[in-house]
Parts: C-alpha cells; structure tokens; sequence
C-alpha cells in the first residue's frame, strides 16, 4: 500500500468538502440561522485534517487498482463522517450515527431518512442534505469516468460493453476533457430542471435544492410528504422527466454533442430502459383504476412513481405502500433494476440485466444444440464471455450481500415487508421501500446496528461493490499483497 | 426434433408410471377404500396412452440433447396430469388444477399442498400423494446420473466440479451400475427410517409414507399438522436426521460403498452443508430462547426446522411463522440455498454457493492485484470458467425466473411475505413458506393462474431451470434448430 499517496488523494478531497461546505454556510447566512457556528466548525476541522493528511510527502506517485479502490472507498465514509457534523454539531440531529447515516443516504444519492420531521429543519441544513446528493451524483460521474477505466477493472468492461462505437476509446484517452463535458451536461441539466420548476411557481429555495436531488437521483426533499406537498402536476411532470433523464447514461448526451445522436438514439440500454418504464407505467396504472384512483390520476400517480423508483431517486407523489400487490412488486423489481450504467442512479443497472437476461437466453440455445457457438450480443456487437461472467458475479455478489444484510437488520424484528425492502432501497440507493419504510415512514427506528449495516449498503451499491468490500477484506490489507 | 423417440421414451414412462399406480390401489384393496375404481381407471387411461406413443416406430435411435430435456420436461409434466388423475376422479380434490398443483408438489419433492383437510382423506390417496415424492425423488437420482452427464450440460460440469478424485468418470462410464447402486442406498435407507420409526411407535401406515418424504426430501405428512401431531420427540429427531442424510450428496455413499470414504469425508460441499446447518441451528435456537419456548425445546424446534428447510423437505414441528423476524429470515435464505447437489433435495445447491462465494471473493482479490492469476478452487481442484460463469448464469437466471413468478402471483394481492415465500417455497421445492403460506397454512386460496405459475416454478426448481425454459423457449422449436 503506498499510504503517503492515499493520504495525499484524501487530503485533496477533505478539503475539497470543505470548500463546497462554503455554501450551505453562506445559505444559513442569507437566512441569518444559528447553524453558521456548525458550518464554519466543520470548515475548520475539515480544512485542519485535510492540511495534515498533505503534511506527508510521497516519494512514489504511482498507485495501483488497490489504492484506488482504498482511496474511493475510505474517502467516501470520510466525507459522510465530516458532512454529518453540521446536522450533529447544530443539534438538529441528536445521534452521531442517524447524522451518519443520513449523510450516506445523501452522498450516495439514496434518499433514505432518518428524519420524522423535516420542515422544521433550518434552510442551510435542509440545502446541505440536499446538496450532497448533487456532490454525489458528480462524483458518480467522477468515478465512472476516472476510476473505473484505469483499474481494469469489470466496471470498465461494463463501460466498454455498453456504449457503442469508438466513444470508450475517446473517453478514455481524454479523461479531463471528457470529465469536463460530463460535468457541464450535468450542471446545465440541473439548471434548466432548476428554471422550469420556478416557472411552475415553486419557490426559489425548493426549485434549487429539488433539482439537485433530481440531478443526483438522490430524493431527500424539503417538504415531510415530499413532492405530494406541492400538489403541482406541472411540476410532478417536470420532476419525472429530468428524473428519467438523470436516469440515462451520460455518454449518450455526450454522444449527442459530438454529433453521432443516431448511434446514441439505437443505443439497446436506453431501449430497454424506456420500454421497462413504459410497460411498468401501463400495468401499475391499471393495477391503480380500480381503486381510488380515476383513470387520468391512475397514470399521473403511475408515471410519476415509475420515474422516481426506476431511477432510484425515491420522490413520492402518493403512499404507494397502500398500493395493490401487483403494483408494489413490480416498484420493488425497479427497485433491483435501477437507471443505465454511467447515469447518477443506482441498482444493478439496466445494461446489466440485458446481459443477464441474454447470457440465460444463451444458456438455453446452447443447451439446445450443444455444440453451437452462441455468443451474447449487445448493440449488435459480442459481448466478450469475461464480461458475461464479471456480470453474472456481480449480480450473485449484490444478492449475497443483500441477504446478508438481511439477516442483520431481521434482528430488529420488523416485518417482512419492511426488513426486505428497506435493504433494498439502500443498496439500490432508491430512498423509500415498503412497509414502516414506505413513503409515509422512516428509517429512524431501525437499530444502530441495522443503520449501520444499511450504511454500507448503500456506500457498497453507489460505488458498485468492489470498493467497499476491499476495504473490508483481509485480502487487501494482507503483507503477502503489498 | 425426433418426435418417435420422444413418444416412445414418454410411452415407457407412462407405463412405468401405470405399474406404480398398482401399488396405492393394492392399500385400497387392503383398507377396502372406494378409491380403487378411481386408481383402476388411471392405470387403464395410462396403460392405453403409453401403449398408443410405443406404437410409432423409431427408425434413427439418436437423441440429442435438445430432445433429451424436452423428453425429461414433458414426462414430469405428462406423469403430473396423468397422476392427478385419482385425487380428481374420486372427487377428494374436485378441482383439476388444485389436483396437478398437489400431484406436481408431490413428485417435484416440494410438498405444498393445497388441502386445507389432509386427515379426511383415503389412506389410498394418502399413500400415493407420499409416493409421488419417493418417485419423484428416484426420478431425480436418475436425473442426476443418467441425463445429465449425457448432455454435456452446466449441471454435468457442477457434477465434475463436486466430486473429488475419479469418481466421476468411473459413475459416467459404468452409468446403469452407478443407477443401480444409487438406486439401492435410497432404497435402504427409507426402510432403515420406517424401521426406526416403527420402532419408536409410529403406525405402520404413518411410518412408510413419512419415509417416502423423508426420502424425496419432499414434505407431503398424513396429519394436518404436520410432524407436530405426534408429539414424539424420538420421532423428530430420527427424522430430522434422515432428512439430512438425505439433503447429503448421494455420490458420497457411494464413495463409502467403494471404500473411499475418507474422500467423501473430506468433500468441501460436505462441510459447507453440515457448518451452515450448524450455525443456522445455534442462531435460530438463540433467538428462540427468549419467546415461549425452553433451552432444550429452542434447540429441538431449531434442529427440526434447519434440517426440514434447508434439505427442502418442509415437514413442520411448530408453526415457525410465528417465529422472530431473525429466526425467518435464516429459514427463508435456506430455502434458497437448499441442500447438496446430488440429494433428492431442491433450491441452488450448497455447491452452487461455495462457487458464487468464491468467484465473489476471487473478484475482490483481482481488484487488488489485477495482474494476478486468481482461480476458484473446490476440493482443492481447479473450477475451470465455463463452470463458474454458468453457476453464476444459473443463479442469474433463478432468480429472474423466481421475480417474474412473483409478478404474476402478486396479481392476487396476498400480502409482501406470502407472495414472495410462495414462490421462494416452491421453485426451491420446501413446500410451506411464509405468512398465509406457513406451516399452518396452505396454497388453496390462489388463483388458477398463480396455481400454475407455481407449478411451473416446481417444475423448473425441481429440472433445474433447462429443461422447463427450454420447452417455453421459441428456439426448440424453430425449424433453423431442426
């Protein structure tokens, strides 16, 4: 482990934090709020241990795969560990680990909160938590981009199997640049999400912080029954479609601009994607006409909540707890699903279940005729079989280690429904999941183990399983590998 | 396709089946039954069938793989309609799916049923619904030994994976011996286990048919409350142990029988299986503790329960419904898991874990050092790629199977717990589940759609996936393949 270069990289980011921490503090100024003291504290203490973690200075500048998985990792907790203080140090939230938790829940886009009461938060606390949702959508877009390709890593074959043509290839080589334009297309997005909600008549202050949370697929919103609140379809509308939009992959904007948006138009993910969201719009709504609902609500409630679990933001229009059977299985499918790879949203990924989907078709026609060569294809190009096989384990890891956080969050004893999906929409980073951790409910119940627990998930589905679980593994902290 | 070597494969089958009949029409005679006539007119209905699809002769004698599965799903589905055939005619089960639902649970080893009254029935139909899971679980070891191998399959190379030594080779060549000699240790032991049983003071009657689901690992009892109802600890325990002799590797008795029983000790499937059994017996007896029940009934319950779930018998001693959430939680990923490949048991199979373990671990270690050269290896031997990508694939597949079944099922709006157990319940082959589907329940108040839903997934577990999504699948079919 070369621990000079990992300081050095934490350092950077620390004070990075500390910098973006400027803003909520000028917020609570504008508001003139007591949580300034809060602010400038962490300011300080982050910029203090950021200057240490410089201090030392490395010889070596190399780092390998293993020190940037450590460095991704460790600076992610890092980070919700120092961001959590303003909610803690300003007494808003009394319990360190509910701060913690719910600053993963923010950094990692989930929108998973611990709060009962969220009104009653002061602006500059309300515009932090929504902001780290919007940091960590950029930072998604970092990791994407900047980590993944340089570590060979499967994420990267999942990059170079999904978009079609020579793009990788540009990506790569141009990282900065590319960063640059991926970074643009996320900021004018959020912007003009930003302008059209205040055109819809929603405040300024809700306008900015809900199109970060948009941006960021994240969902934590300002008002305790989030989008419900405003009772606005013009701006449920909007909501929904910058939500499908942050749930597409970046390359294909950037494919846009490069001008090669009809190879970006064919793309098989994207397909997919909107026919998965046009079927689940269909079948929920008619799930919906015979209850409550009439038919034009049926498919407002529908498309709205199909968006936000699809893309694994988590808003909610409506309780869709209290929704039929059928409608709740088929969000909690989304739910595992998720946006395409290099969006802002979480769950496996749509790219991933077409190779899923395809790899078993496979499996089929070969068992059909043994001796055939059958190979998967996306994009009309073949998918090589590594690829095929880092997908499946990828797949089979991500259920074992909601299994295993089953188990641990089951010995808090809530139902079945609740212990289920509330790992699910933590490791998924979608925010709300069924039962006590529907739209209406919390996660402030849960144990601190089970906060815990549901802390990593969440950390380990944004950063796509491999980081965190290094950090956890004798492996990589083994003598016989450094 | 070679459509006259399928009929005449399935002709045979069927009369075999119809000789089987003569055996619960002989407990008719014997217990002077009114369900004689019933059997009678199911062995003629059988023996004209069988006798009509031998007819057509067969010019070329090859089969290929394609057929091979096609030959194995349409005889479990044609032996389940035809068997249903009693329970409907004497108008004990009135309703014709609820029949093939009950008769596929039984010769699927699953043992859901949907009667809410087992008691009042014949002991005729008693008998056979218990035989169909001796047969069933016979079909499987032929299954195992004889189908597979054959068709160069996944499940073949599993096979080659698990066993240790040259023991496969040596099963593969001598293929009728090896039938023969499995044929025999099944067949010893279920009378070793009706001796015991008898021995402690079970009826005759009870003692048999109990052993026929012991040995299929199939679940089907004769009381409404399953096992409970003999309120015999001796019983339990001798049961519970012969469920995990059952849930054990058939290959390893053999293996013993040919003097390499060290080996067989030494088998990493072994371990896992009796490690995991172990701890989920400590944990779940820990969390009983503090409910109504005593140390030593904690870990009674606990015992029976592990070994009744993960072997996929599903017999019941209590009604673990109501159990704490931990104590469901580690049930229902047993189920999943399910016993060892080779057994009369269901679910992914302990070796199928060990592989999706290891290739998840051997992932991290690449990470870490990604010039490395990392292979999963199971009883100290090389697992070659093919062989991890199609666990992985099939594990994928599983559980995409498992999800749609859930849509489908969900269209009745039973609660998050029974939707989801009953489906992990019955392609898994256990039998009970969950909520309205636990052990004091029942599948009675499905639909018929969900009814057949299930079926198929019982049918799928049970095949292990191939043979049933490739009688669904266009590509058998299609003339290009022909």
């Amino acid at each position: 482990m070369n621990y000079p270069m990992i300081f050095n990289n934490i350092g950077k980011i620390l004070l990075v934090e500390a910098s973006l921490l400027v803003i909520p503090a000028i917020v609570a100024i504008i508001y003139g709020e007591h949580t300034l003291l809060s602010f400038s504290l962490t300011i300080a203490i982050l910029t203090a241990v950021g200057l240490l973690c410089l201090r030392k200075k490395t010889k070596k500048k190399s780092i390998y795969a293993k020190e940037g998985y450590v460095i991704v990792a460790l600076s992610w907790i890092l980070m919700s560990l120092f961001g959590a203080l303003p909610f803690f140090l300003s007494g808003h939230i009394p319990s360190f680990v509910d701060a913690f938790f719910e600053t993963v829940s923010g950094f990692t886009t989930t929108g998973s909160t611990i709060l009962k009461e969220i009104e009653t938060l002061p602006k500059s606390l309300l515009f932090w938590r929504s902001f780290t949702h919007w940091i960590g959508g950029m930072g998604i877009l970092v990791f994407v981009i900047a980590v993944m390709p340089k570590t060979e890593s499967t994420s990267m074959h999942v990059m170079r199997a999904e978009v079609p043509g020579p793009t990788v290839g540009k990506l790569v080589s141009k990282l900065r640049a590319s960063a640059r334009i991926l970074y643009g297309i996320y900021f004018v997005l959020t912007i003009v999400q930003a302008v059209f909600l205040l055109a819809g008549g929603m405040p300024l202050f809700d306008s900015i912080v809900t199109s970060f949370a948009t941006a960021g697929t994240g969902g934590f919103a300002v008002l305790n029954n989030s989008i419900e609140g405003y009772n606005s379809l013009y701006s449920e509308m909007v909501i929904a479609v910058f939500m499908l939009i942050f749930g597409v992959n970046f390359n294909l904007y950037y494919m846009f601009l490069i001008r090669q948006g009809k190879q970006a138009i064919k793309s098989e993910e994207l397909r997919w994607y909107l026919g998965i969201v046009a079927g689940s719009v269909i079948v929920i709504a008619l799930s919906l006409i015979n209850t409550k609902h009439g038919v034009a609500d049926s498919f407002r409630y529908s498309f709205f909540q199909v968006a936000s679990i699809i893309t694994t933001t988590g808003f909610s229009t409506t309780n869709f707890d209290t929704w039929p059977m059928i409608a709740k299985f088929i969000l909690v499918f989304l739910m595992i699903i998720g946006a395409c790879a290099g969006s802002t949203g979480g769950g496996i990924k749509v790219s991933r279940l077409i190779i899923l989907v395809k790899s078993g078709l496979r499996d089929i026609k070969k068992a059909i005729n043994p001796r055939s060569i059958e190979t998967v294809k996306v994009d009309k190009r073949t998918v090589e079989e590594p690829v095929v096989k880092s997908v499946s384990v990828f797949f089979a890891t991500y259920i074992l280690i909601a299994a295993a956080s089953m188990f641990f969050v089951a010995i808090d004893g809530r139902d079945f429904a609740t212990t289920s999906t509330a790992v699910i929409a933590c490791i998924g980073n979608i925010g709300p999941g069924l039962g006590a951790v529907g739209p209406y409910g919390n996660f402030a119940d849960f144990s601190v183990l089970s906060k815990l627990v549901l802390s990593f998930d969440m950390l380990a589905g944004r950063l796509e399983l491999i980081p965190m679980l290094m950090l956890f593994s004798p492996y990589a902290w083994a003598r016989k590998y450094q």
